[in-house]
């Protein structure tokens, strides 16, 4: 197995030091990527000053690049989101946007800047709406170059309007547990092929 | 208040006489609109024979025109509707290709068919995905004329990957209660406004 | 008719100066709304440094208290939002974010603080994803409490994958200035009747 | 490379022998996949009375079982659709509905049984709709096990409110085109190496 790097995007709203129930999976995510022998790290958006907008650069002190170099670099991307309102947060979508530039951006044999890169997502709230943030996250990702392995989509969340954080759990559930293996497996199995196959050039 | 009358489109994909969670969830809907004393039915859709399609009668046999019927003589139109997958039931995709044809649809005075109801959506699940479902039914609606009352969407699911169904809770979870309750009253609150003050004609 | 008035949040990317569609398509709402008799204004929500968070008052500067102001004081609340990705911009969610904390504010009667206040939504692209666009921004608007006009959603989007600005179009295509015109004349009437007629208090 | 096999689903709302536009860009689809040697058929489920239901096999004259056998024998398998509101046709809901049951259906080594396949989507409406199309059916595919390769979504939809259908068009618009050659030719590449290294049992 090629050696693989992971870049885990928090997109908690809250700064550092807050505690982050998204953090938190990400950090999951991360460790059970780790597991299979991948080197990455946790970055927390919110924390670096990245600028609304949709291009590489908006200058003036913007945080992207900076982590845009972290993707650049990595197999796997993950993104670790909180739901508000049934939705990813904002701090996901500006993420998103962020990357929207990459549509623009080909390497020297014509292959978008994130091809070849595998995407997962890890998505926690108090209640309800995992199953859409983790569709806007794929279409979003997919669109942009990066491949989708089986069962991408990690995630906890509570019964109807109830107001438990995730990072409150005494244990993680066991399905949530199962949810991040098989997504950090799979990609994993499938970052690996990509590495060492690419898709053709475009 | 004028007399109002209310339609609930029961949108399970299980024929009667399977017990079905949104039948009993749309029930509760038209209990609660009863209790103001609107006048109403339950319709559960998959019984009808409805085509695929997107005119207001697709021949045949079909059971949409009968249902459209009662539609047209209502002031308040509730979708019940379990999720799956975190969406929609293809049923309840069915009821909204169907309702497409009243952009098609005016009356004597420019105004679309819709114009004037008020539409309110009732959704349950094992777990995760009410908000988005909510989010679909209600732009769709919203899109063919119907006004849409605070805090419209009513709803329960469970924790994630849980498999309890909500017609095997004991009791109505309080908080679920309380979003039927508020559809209601705000539903008749506004039914009864739009009914004595219509829109401008168009 | 009551003397109403509206706010119209601008949820472009890009602060002013800058040329934006949204922006365009938001003003082109709140004339339509003037028409009318509303008093209205525009604010882009980007120039006023609004902070990520889910409480009324995320202190440090936070341009969120003063837009929150023109909100309670508003009988129509308008987002005017470009698509990015398919999706509403960050902006927007981060809006949708911050009225999210209006769940916990109820006044004197025990009604929501948005309770009685209408929403509409106004949005462009280069292409696709204006029906997403109002479906999250409803089903948000409409959680808090804000109430939904028929036939709320005004739009226009090119063709798949073109690259033209509504800003740059050489006239207001005809059916999007009608969707504007619908929903401006849907939300005064709608409006108007609620301001004379609250929900029952909760 | 393996030989491989395709199966497109078309999910029109219209019976054969109606002409249709999603049928049209399904078969352009099996074609790009074609000229990699991909043998491959299109089956328009409507046709095939297909029932309502999340089980694999619904009983009672129920055309889903023929399709499924299709689905287990095919390494890449698409979704073509029309968007009728901004959303997913019935006919999508309902085969997603059927793919549910996947989730408890495994393999002799624990491996679930659409793992290792590639699925792709093709949507076409006269207008608006198509990112959140994709969206919703690259969730539910990837959810039950499919993997996605980069770019996988393929489109065309009109100007904002416009009445031309994809299939009256002179000619495919090229930059659709290039959306049905890059998703065709990496989920080739894609379903050529999960053929020959499945993903690890589970």
């Amino acid at each position: 197995m090629p050696d693989l790097t992971a870049v885990v995007l928090v997109c908690t709203l809250k700064p550092s030091p807050s505690e982050s129930s998204s953090s938190l999976i990400g950090q999951q995510l991360l460790s059970e990527l780790e597991s299979h022998g991948v080197e990455g790290e946790v970055i927390r958006v919110v924390d670096r000053n990245v600028r609304f907008g949709v291009s590489t650069d908006e200058g003036d002190g913007d945080g992207w690049p900076g982590i845009r170099e972290r993707i650049l670099a990595a197999d796997i991307v993950a993104i670790a989101t909180p739901i508000w309102m049934g939705q990813p947060s904002s701090v996901t979508k500006m993420v998103l946007e962020r990357l929207d530039a990459e549509l623009s951006e080909t390497g020297a044999e014509g292959r978008l800047s994130m091809s070849g890169k595998t995407a997962v997502v890890a998505v926690v709230g108090n209640e309800d709406g995992a199953h859409h943030v983790i569709a806007e996250c794929l279409q979003a990702l997919n669109d942009v170059g990066f491949t989708i392995p089986a069962s991408a989509g990690a995630y906890w969340v509570g019964e109807a309007m109830q107001a438990t954080d995730y990072q409150d759990l005494d244990d993680t559930p066991e399905k949530t547990q199962q949810t991040l293996t098989t997504a950090a497996t799979n990609a994993v199995h499938l970052a690996s092929l990509l590495r060492t196959n690419p898709y053709p050039a475009g």
